[in-house]
């Protein structure tokens, strides 16, 4: 069989690792095998575990990639000389952004979470809990001054997670809806709703 | 064993389908049987038998009855004398509300449809692209008559679905957050947003 193709930038552990993504999100974690990720990157099995230990690392690498990724820029983002409302923006968009292009990674992240392992699992609870806290705080912020109408900052998180994870059920080709649409539209959705 | 235990208003079983939106919420439907559905209720299996053919059927009465509920709200509150975004939003509440009270119904029907066989699973998918289409009839009619901004109506209304499926994330205990908050604060985050 053929090596593992490599770009630039990314690893053979970076290209497994994405078609383990692509193939957990089709057939789901438990379903899939590793001698099905072999046959899909194109190698054979024990060439996988060159580069990687079992199909639970996967899921961890996944996971945490996806995770890490979204707490560096909120870190990135709180620390910007902007308004609040501004970085809250900021943060819609490199959800929406990233859900678009590392699709089924945050796909992955979000609906397999369930089957890592401990201490992975806690690990992994705590990157998303402190997120939430992180971006909560931006609303909290933003409240104090006067940026932000007195809202409960819990439901207001809530509200914008779960909209931009409902990206997930967006059908590009079907409903001729590009993403920069669908990225404005959500954002001043969430931001200044839609009444006239 | 005991006999199903039921109240004036619902039959055996309604008593069984609710017991099994439960058990399929917290087990997943594949990984559900219907020996535990019976333990879970307090009867015999073939007791269950003589008000439900299968298991299958009991998921198309779960995915039917909730689909069904939220068809007929809508079809009610669109003929209703009202303006288009009273409209919306009374949609908008109906799903929250029906979220918080048949949470375990509407949880397996968001999640579980996928295992319903045909011709259940197109009818179902029927169901949901009509009701989809109600929604942006609304968002389309209030347009056109200037009580909505220009947006796109599909990703208002995929902003507006997953907002209010997100409520699956809601800890009410955890996070001391009462239902009339979420609802209040989740209707006019989507309506009006939350920049001052």
């Amino acid at each position: 069989m053929a090596k593992i193709q490599t770009g630039k930038n990314n690893s053979k552990k970076d290209v497994i690792v994405k078609k383990a993504a692509s193939l957990f999100k089709s057939k789901s974690y438990s379903a899939s095998s590793m001698r099905e990720l072999a046959e899909f990157v194109g190698v054979e099995a024990s060439s996988l575990y060159n580069h990687i230990g079992s199909k639970s690392e996967l899921l961890q690498e996944i996971c945490f990639r996806t995770g890490n990724q979204f707490t560096e820029q909120i870190d990135k983002i709180k620390n910007e000389q902007r308004s609040n409302i501004e970085k809250i923006e900021a943060v819609i968009r490199f959800h929406i952004q990233t859900m678009a292009e590392n699709f089924d990674e945050v796909y992955v992240s979000n609906h397999e979470w369930k089957h890592m392992d401990e201490p992975y699992l806690s690990d992994f609870l705590n990157i998303r809990r402190s997120y939430e806290k992180s971006l909560m705080l931006l609303i909290e912020t933003g409240i104090e001054q006067k940026e932000i109408k007195p809202v409960n900052p819990y439901v207001a998180v809530l509200t914008i997670l779960s909209a931009v994870r409902g990206i997930e059920f967006w059908q590009r080709s079907k409903k001729n809806v590009t993403l920069q649409v669908l990225e404005n539209d959500m954002v001043n959705q969430l931001l200044n709703g839609i009444v006239k």
